[in-house]
């Protein structure tokens, strides 16, 4: 059995999901409206046809954690395929959105007559646990400037519309939902923003964030500064010195 | 398509991935041995029968963060999934570990041979991103003190053995590999690990770790002291005043 192994340079390119889905009604999602949430989970699997979509968990306190922004193209619902869905998610559309889904038991269903989609499901899947693992390495290394400058970068790669003097333009992000992503308050993240703006890491406003990804990234690519172990308070600190 | 909606209540219960996944050579690994690494990254599944793996990623400074531990009848690897494996995941055996390994290709030609094993692996892909989902949540609104019960309790219900007098007993976890769990120093998991101690939610020895799960669990109902916003600095805080 264990022979045989596929090396990356190996493998095929990922399985392309769109093709192995039936097309299925689209439903139009207003901005701001709820798509499924703890009170009604989610018993299907999206895709997103226009338009963006927030993921959130829904803390014990009742706040939102921002998990992801999805666009075009991109699934979510998949936590549907557990037996006992999480309660604590949500999703909603973060402007005018175009869906469509299928019910899970349709996509088991089609997994049965259609094994390429099974494998597109599971490399979408495993990406977004990899993706995942790396909030989870930001959160347990970075302050909470270098967590929102890869965040920042990151949205810029997945939802921004590169521009000819090099910058990247995206929808304008509330600091509050960067807050709820990056896990810390609105206005540190405006104190944060406004230091990146003044170092013309990025300019925004009401309309759009135009961002310099090649400097941002130089700014992550300096190691942060070592700061010396302090003891744990209520409000104490992410660091490095493991 | 967008009819007969599955409710959780009528879905099945999770598909056994150990039923359609055949036998295959074990594989024994000594503590501490490394399964697979940035140098030489997964291209295969993984299926633990004995022992306990740990799944870590390495951060950019060459450090450790773990992202999980498993036990027997534990899948990973399922990054081989993608065509580009990450390069920064880490896996070894906490102790000594016996696997069954299939290579990601034939894993993915057995799937559409047995498309029942498709829906297992979504499922368990399924869990661990809601799994990763929790520790987001846990980074953005949970102290240290709080981190670290979770991350023991949690531990607690997939590794431990319960006892007759109410308490589970798990394998002595070191302070360190706490401490990369719960994204923190060494040193604040030793004064934390100290003060649960003295409040009786827990004794520990070199053998082993014995946990009271309904006092931590107490301690994770109380809401966490409502603590004012701060300035951010290198070591900021992560709160709950978003």
């Amino acid at each position: 059995m264990v022979s045989g192994f596929a090396t990356p340079s190996h493998r095929l390119p990922h399985e392309d999901v769109l093709a192995h889905l039936p097309v299925s009604t689209k439903l139009e999602y207003a901005k701001g409206r709820s798509i499924y949430d703890g009170e009604c989970p989610s018993t299907c699997l999206y895709l997103i046809t226009e338009g963006k979509v927030m993921l959130s968990q829904i803390a014990e306190d009742g706040s939102e954690v921002v998990l992801g922004i999805l666009g075009p193209d991109e699934v979510f619902g998949q936590s549907a395929f557990l037996a006992v869905p999480p309660r604590n998610e949500k999703t909603s559309a973060l402007e005018k959105t175009t869906l469509m889904m299928w019910p899970i038991a349709t996509v088991e269903d089609l997994v049965t007559r259609r094994p390429r989609l099974a494998v597109a499901l599971l490399q979408i899947m495993a990406d977004r646990t990899a993706e995942f693992a790396r909030r989870i390495e930001s959160f347990s290394k970075d302050n909470v400037e270098r967590r929102l400058a890869r965040t920042l970068l990151s949205f810029s790669e997945r939802l921004g519309t590169p521009q000819p003097d090099g910058s990247v333009q995206m929808m304008p992000f509330t600091h509050g939902m960067l807050a709820r992503y990056v896990g810390t308050s609105r206005e540190v993240i405006t104190q944060n923003m406004n230091q990146f703006r003044q170092r013309g890491l990025l300019s925004y406003s009401r309309q759009r964030i135009a961002l310099h990804p090649h400097a941002l990234a130089r700014l992550l690519a300096v190691n942060p500064l070592s700061a010396s172990p302090k003891a744990d308070g209520p409000l104490e600190a992410n660091s490095a010195w493991l």
